[in-house]
């Protein structure tokens, strides 16, 4: 489905070149921070600068224009002011330019006449050349495999490369979004943040993610869309695909009114696209949090039975109220927390012993006080239990660290990535933050390391698990 | 109001000497650990062991008995097993302990006819004596001003002292609510939790805190109630004179089902509850971490004016799609975004120019990258517009780390201080987690410090927003 799209935008993700229009010697301007940026993450490519002023940029020429460049150039990011931008256009006609990013700002999101008659012209100038436009007013491409960072920082962090493939109309939503990849092990195979779409639109962009080999799962922020027709017939084909989780900001009056400020979008309404995502077999989410945790379980999870969830927690004690109000999280959401079978139980009050307890599901095995055989035994018999398809642990760094388990969370953590590597079932924990950070971090690390999804609150969990049910449950033997 | 509960209970919150039964050498027993715990937080009385075999712990003597203690007794905290309480209260009575707070579990939450047989058995004996009981099946009293920990940690922490007062029936939860105190900067006064409440229940220790001078705010996580008139009541008064946020946990079936387990509650459906809450006066909340938000913001704020905010975002770039994502959150929490007056928007534009910044609100401040002059300069504008009630702040460490503005992140904090204590308008922040923790952290300690409110979420913040003003929109004048 859509391979054309894949020799399309081949020098899209993968520039053999890439020339910053709009850098100097001084290292503070935002045209120098991407070739510095370029250059540290060690871009795979060739990187040119290009300023009127001429000079050196980290020991490299600053070419004064961009005819001056003696090779190929097939990826152009755009720091000039506005006004000077449609001339740029026939130097990069010249060149032979395949994609320009426009990070310059000023056009159709600034409300005014000009703004607006600016990013026609240079819409329509750009279409003469045959050359594609990203943005204007983005960051433009994010690659891992060509180790193209996401927007202009002078030492970015690269990310992780992985399978999941997203579109961001907003360039710090897109930073923010690998960042959090980051730092929850999410892997990313390519990004694209591409502003008010002047030319290449999401749908552009979405039918090429379709196509990638490397794209497992497609997230997707929006703000509006000039053509929500041939979105949403995208859409439609992509999500039978490929999981396609989407989130549109911009669905109140006021986050509309904004978008419009930002991305020079026209939003429909809230229910308008809600609708569209849904009959287009998309998952829309609610948040930027809800857009991570999504991606991040359709990334880990393997084997998907269902929503018949065991929940274990209390593992050094205090695990009653967690138990009570995660069942109540997960009910909410909408799973279902099925009695334990009458065996399972019976070997649950063996182990545990029939005081301080809950055997029943939530399982509270405070009594086990964090010793990991214990644990090992719980989880033997919760995952044999017919009645459970998935299973959520709650593991608190805090409880661990005050009732001094925490120099086991190690082994504890041994015997979840042993149970999820091994058995056919999901496993899911959750660690909440509170006062002992560096150790939560350290879980969350492990774990993630070993492809377990950790999330930070129960009802988060429960809600990506539901959602991620979702696509399964109309995608039966995809 | 409830004066009399303050001499009543002074021996419970401040008692003069704690005795510990069920005490042996072996420092991993849970009656060991309680004894360790309340050395090393150097509680304020004295703290004596008592165990059938002996010994020492801590270098301390460990009495035979409970009569053997030379001194008078306030507090006994009971871990032995069940089946010796009964003839522990004859000790009990002997020395004129005024409160016993049972550890032990296996009573009524265990669901058969020998726990609940006990349980009554326990309270009755108790009372022809004149001792409260707190529990059983819990870890009873919270107060740093004591210097008596929650919980039976070797070495806890005692958390920061404070305005709030908290009561608790799990003690899983009562454990992690102190724990995120100290993460957020929330102070306590008190904190009890009473488990199955045999004797001393929920209204009990409300009214208590109702009285407390040292208490302005009260937090409550309830399962159940077995008086849910004098609840109700009790509530009522107490709601007129202090915010009380209160989480009923098993609300849904499963929930219910766990609750019974955990502390022998029987719970009434989530409608009830909230419908007895809503006319009782108390805001209710769905998780812990919406109660830990709220109670963080009536402790914080002051001279709230209501939920007209202004949103300001993009500290270091990346500001737009925040600004539409926190539009579209503060508007379903209910908040109210007002223009700004044309006064301030042209002085925003005068400020950040017209290009690449949002000068409505929510406000986009992109095009300061960071330069603290000019977040001061625009928090001053807004500040003064008079359709804003409230300022709310986006600083994402993230975005500052990439974008190279971390290292004035001092000092653009201490713009914020210095609005916020200077200004008769609440400030309040918002931080996400991401892959910068430790910085994230920093940022987070350093506000908090200076009675700033940091949220996780524009989401969070939000809600937290619209629950305080639910109270002070119905106790104006207060």
């Amino acid at each position: 489905m859509f391979e054309e799209r894949l020799e399309e935008f081949e020098a899209l993700f993968h520039p053999t070149s890439i020339a910053v229009v709009g850098v100097s010697s001084d290292e503070r301007k935002v045209g120098s921070a991407w070739v510095k940026g370029l250059l540290s993450a060690n871009f795979k490519g060739n990187v040119y600068a290009v300023g009127a002023g001429g000079g050196t940029i980290a020991g490299s020429e600053i070419f004064t224009s961009l005819r001056s460049i003696p090779g190929e150039i097939d990826y152009v990011v755009v720091c000039i002011p506005r006004r000077s931008v449609l001339s740029l256009l026939d130097d990069c006609a010249f060149k032979k330019v395949k994609f320009i990013q426009f990070f310059t700002a000023g056009f159709s999101e600034t409300g005014d006449a000009e703004g607006h008659e600016l990013e026609r012209d240079v819409a329509a100038k750009a279409r003469q050349s045959g050359i594609r436009i990203i943005g204007p007013n983005c960051i433009g491409v994010y690659c891992p495999e060509s180790r193209f960072p996401s927007g202009p920082a002078q030492e970015p962090r690269i990310g992780i490369d992985g399978p999941v493939g997203f579109i961001s109309q907003s360039g710090g939503l897109a930073d923010k979004l690998v960042e959090l990849g980051i730092a929850r092990g999410i892997g990313f195979s390519k990004g694209v943040s591409f502003g008010n779409g002047a030319d290449l639109d999401a749908a552009d962009f979405l039918q090429y993610l379709a196509a990638d080999p490397k794209t497992r799962i497609i997230g997707a922020y929006f703000e509006g869309s000039r053509d929500g027709r041939r979105l949403f017939d995208s859409m439609k084909k992509i999500a039978q695909v490929k999981p396609l989780v989407a989130w549109k900001g911009g669905k109140t009056g006021v986050g509309a009114e904004a978008a419009m400020s930002h991305t020079g979008s026209l939003s429909s309404s809230a229910a308008i696209w809600s609708t569209m995502l849904k009959q287009a077999g998309a998952i829309e989410v609610d948040s930027l949090e809800e857009l991570v945790d999504v991606l991040l379980l359709f990334q880990e999870v393997r084997n998907w039975q269902g929503i018949s969830v065991a929940i274990v927690g209390g593992l050094c004690g205090g695990g009653g109220g967690i138990s009570v109000s995660a069942g109540d999280a997960c009910s909410e959401e909408g799973l279902n927390i099925p009695a334990l079978s009458e065996t399972t139980r019976q070997e649950l009050v063996n182990i545990l012993g029939p005081v301080g307890s809950i055997v029943r599901n939530p399982v509270d095995i405070s009594q086990a006080y964090g010793q990991p055989s214990i644990l090992h035994k719980v989880m033997e018999v919760i995952m044999a239990d017919a009645n459970i398809q998935l299973v959520i642990v709650q593991e608190d760094a805090d409880i661990l660290v005050k009732y001094g388990c925490l120099q086991i969370s190690d082994i504890i953590n041994g015997v979840l990535i042993d149970f999820a590597s091994r058995c056919s079932k999901p496993v899911v924990v959750v660690s909440p933050p509170g006062s002992a950070e560096m150790d939560r971090l350290r879980i969350e690390n492990q774990l993630s390391q070993a492809s377990i999804p950790v999330f930070p609150t129960m009802e988060r969990a429960a809600r990506a698990i539901a959602r991620v049910n979702q696509y399964f449950s109309s995608h039966q033997g995809t």
